[in-house]
This record gives structure tokens, sequence and C-alpha cells, in this order.
């Protein structure tokens, strides 16, 4: 495993880049850092094509396993593998206490036609450009519920940085357990369309509350983004509209919250959705 | 309206040391910013200390209403009310962009025993120290579901920073609308069985669904913190333990979001909370 000590080398120089989205789009990589999150996108099967190890400040738990999954990656020649100084490693992480471990992976969004549904496809649609903490903590919910797939979507598609390392962050790493598809909203609808998946849009202007739908059959739930609320090309095109109920003065919900509510209504309503425990924490 | 230019002005200086918990706690005061939150403080009856006008900042929409309560409430001797130049408001705003009013205030929170309960109680309790940012999302739901109260409870009693100027920017205001009470463990829960109130305590161990409990009488629906989950005291003394079904490989929902799911369930189960529209945004 090659060493480097200085904050002037290229590759180092190269990573720091990468938090600019302008040169993550170019290079169409971005970065993940931390023991859980690099070890979800190891088991998803995410090849980086850079790591930097830092053992020094290398947890113990877990660490052992990830280690040897990157020693094994470096020997094929897949993954290029560094040991990096504690400066090094501090000068490349976005986050204070990211555990010794930095990957720099390839871009993961796929195309809708790549998706691989179940027969009976469950969908939750964003429109409009999203703060990458919110769609973090969507994907978090998203892994919980057991959504088949999470699509950005926006008027000239991929306006949302999914690939913001804020946003695999606050993901906790469901980014790497969840797809995730950026397109137009255009593509988006005629897709949709062409499969019988029911659209649901929630707006505070609907009449029907969200828990008087039937979502027993294949459903995405399309949310509009905090700052612009949703499409007029959504709600025109909706099976339904639905809305949640507000008994306050404050009049709105967290974009994450409410989307967490549409998607466990799904849930309960198809069979509680039975399998672990695990909740907070 | 007296003017302040100076930064070196000890009111000034006053303001930005609220920026500690430990001055905070000292003085019983805090800090609240923004057109928004600082009209609903109003609206509560909340009865400013000081307040700090820049019109240069001042929102045109909302803000005369604003200011001419303001004014009396200076007229009326209750409140000192500064006019306060640019250079001064940055130095004690908090956030920016925070539309040129800030008001210092006197803490809020009230005992178990001045809460106005209805015939059907709805309660929520986070237990253990909870982040600030968290807390404040908790309140953006805990207002819309109609919630009676939010008690955050843990060993000593006043732990958790509930008057920490980002959690009352993170409710968005609705800090004003939900009373909160901080109080220990032991007295929340003889408070809770002296009034008969279920508790229905949250715990990813439980077997029970929280669909499968009956929300329709009086309820406390108790959250452990992110960090700690919940303390053994609730676990035994509960009357229900209930978990959220959790179908992915990352093995937790954010602290928001899980109580979101708790308290929309009792506001579907007792009358889908049917009142005015609303909801992201």
């Amino acid at each position: 495993m090659e060493t480097i000590t200085s904050l002037q080398n290229p590759r180092v120089k190269g990573v720091v880049r990468l938090g600019s989205r302008r040169e993550r789009d170019r290079e169409q990589r971005t970065v993940v850092e931390g023991v859980r999150e690099t070890s979800l996108a190891l088991a998803r099967g995410v090849i980086p094509v850079e790591a930097f190890v830092c053992r020094d400040y290398l947890a113990e738990k877990g660490a052992q396993a990830l280690l040897s999954q990157l020693q094994q990656l470096a020997t094929a020649k897949r993954t290029k593998l560094f040991d990096v100084s504690p400066a090094v490693y501090d000068k490349m992480a976005y986050r204070s206490g990211s555990e010794g471990v930095l990957l720099v992976i390839p871009f993961l969004t796929r195309s809708l036609d790549d998706l691989g549904l179940g027969a009976r496809p469950f969908l939750a649609i964003v429109d409009g450009v999203e703060k990458p903490g919110n769609l973090g903590a969507i994907l978090r919910t998203a892994d919980a519920a057991g959504l088949d797939a999470l699509v950005l979507t926006d008027e000239e598609g991929g306006g949302t940085d999914i690939h913001n390392p804020n946003a695999i962050r606050a993901s906790l790493g469901a980014f790497f357990t969840v797809p995730v598809v950026t397109t137009t909203r255009r593509q988006a609808l005629s897709w949709l369309r062409s499969r019988d998946i029911a659209i649901v849009a929630t707006t505070p202007e609907a009449e029907t509350l969200y828990t008087r739908v039937d979502y027993a059959g294949p459903v995405a739930i399309v949310m509009g983004s905090e700052a612009q609320g949703l499409d007029q090309q959504w709600l025109q095109t909706a099976d339904y509209q639905v809305r949640l109920p507000m008994a306050g003065m404050v009049d709105s919900l967290n974009l994450s919250v409410a989307t967490a509510l549409l998607l466990y209504e799904v849930v309960r309503q198809r069979d509680n959705g039975d399998n672990a425990g695990g909740q907070t924490g």
C-alpha cells in the first residue's frame, strides 16, 4: 500500500476538488467517508476508484473486515489504496470523526429502465431541487419503508445534487441500499403511465386525506420540494391528490417528515411491513 | 425609540452572550429572530425584555404589524425597544437573513401542573438529551398533529436545551404554539399515572407494531433520544411497548421522523384530524 504524507500530493488535491459540485459532475465521481457508509457501498458492489485509509484514525469496530476488502480490491488492481497521515486525512475529510476511511466512487444513479421492480412497485418521487440534508433523511426512511427506488425529477433532469457528500452522510449509507434515479418530469411521467403505476401527488390544496386512498397496487408517491412545492405537471397528471391533516398554526411539515408519513401509510395498508425490529438510534 | 450604533454597547454584548447556554440558563432568557417567529411569540403573549429592530433589514411583509405591536409594548414600558444599525444587528444575529427583528425573551417552559389538558390528552415525551435541530423539527410536527404538550425528560430534569436559538429557529416558531415542559423522568411518570394517561414507549425491541395499539384514550407517546435510546424506567412502566416496521439495512429512522409516524398514527385513529389544509412548503 502506497503511503501519502504530503499535503501537496495531486491525489489529495483531487479529493479536495470533489468538494465542488461542478468538479463532481465533470468527473462523475464523489466521496464517501466512514466505516458504516463505506461498508454499505462495498456491500452494494461499488468499486472505489481510490481508497484512503488513515490507520491512526481507523475505528476498531468493523474496520478490519473493511480494510481486508479494500486490500483485496487493491491486489486485484481494481482500486488504488493509499495509507495517509492524519494531516493528509484531515485535509481530505469533509467531516470530523469520519473514522479514517474515505473512498472516491463513481456516480451511482441509474435510469428508470434499469430499475428492477417487483410485482407491486413502491416508488417515491421528489420533484424540484431539494437540500442534500433532506434527501439524506428521505433515503433513511426509504430504506426503512422498503421503497423500490427514489426518483428525483425536475424540468431538465439532474438538478438535484444527490451525490453531494452531505446527502450521502445524512443518509447514514442508505444511499447505497435504495436505488436512486434522476430524470426529467416528462420522462418519469410517461414511464409511470406506461407501467400502470398510480401517481399520488401530495399537496396542501388536496381535498382527500392521505389515509383515504388505497395503496395496495403499484404506486408512486410524489412530493414537492420545500421551496417550490409540487409542479403543475404532476398535479394535472396525478391519479390522486392527497394532503396531510394539519391542526396547528405553523403551516408546514419538514419534507422528510411529510414523505415518511406518506411512505409509512403505504406500509401500514399493505402488510404492516412486518420484518425485523429497529427504529430510532 | 433609542438608537444603537456602537458595537461596544452593553446591551449588544448582552445579546451576544446569550449565545452560550450557561448564560441563557443563568439569565433565564433567550433570543428569537425573524418576522414569523417573533410574531408567533407575541401572539402567544410573550412580553420581550428587549426588542432590536434594524430598519434597513426589516422585511416588508408582516413587519408593519409587528413593529407597531413592539411600539405599543415600548410605550407601555413593558419592552425596551431599540433601533440598531446593520453592523450592530449583524453582530447580534445568530443567523443571516433573519429579517431585522430580534427579541430577548424570558424562558417559556412550564411545569406539568400548569398544562391545560382537554378531555383526551395527547402528549409526546422525548427522553434524554436531544439535539436542538431535532427538537425543532419535532415541534413543527407537534404543532401540525395538534399535540397538547411536548414533555422533555431526563434523570435530573432540564438537561435538554430547548431554549437554544437553533431549536426555536428549526421549529419555525412552533416553539410558541406548542407548550413545552422540562422535568425529571420520575415526576413525569407519576404525573401521567395520577391522570390515567396511557404510556406508549417506542423501542426497536418491542413485539407490537405501533399501528396495533388503540390510541383513542388519553395517551403519552414516549421516544428515546437518538444517542441513548429509551431509559429502562420508561420501558418498565409503559402500558404498551411498540415498534416501527423496518424493512431495510440501515437500522434507524431519524428521531423526528419516528416521532412524526407515532403522532400521526394517533391522529389517524382518532379522527383523521380533519382541519385546515397545508403540508410541506
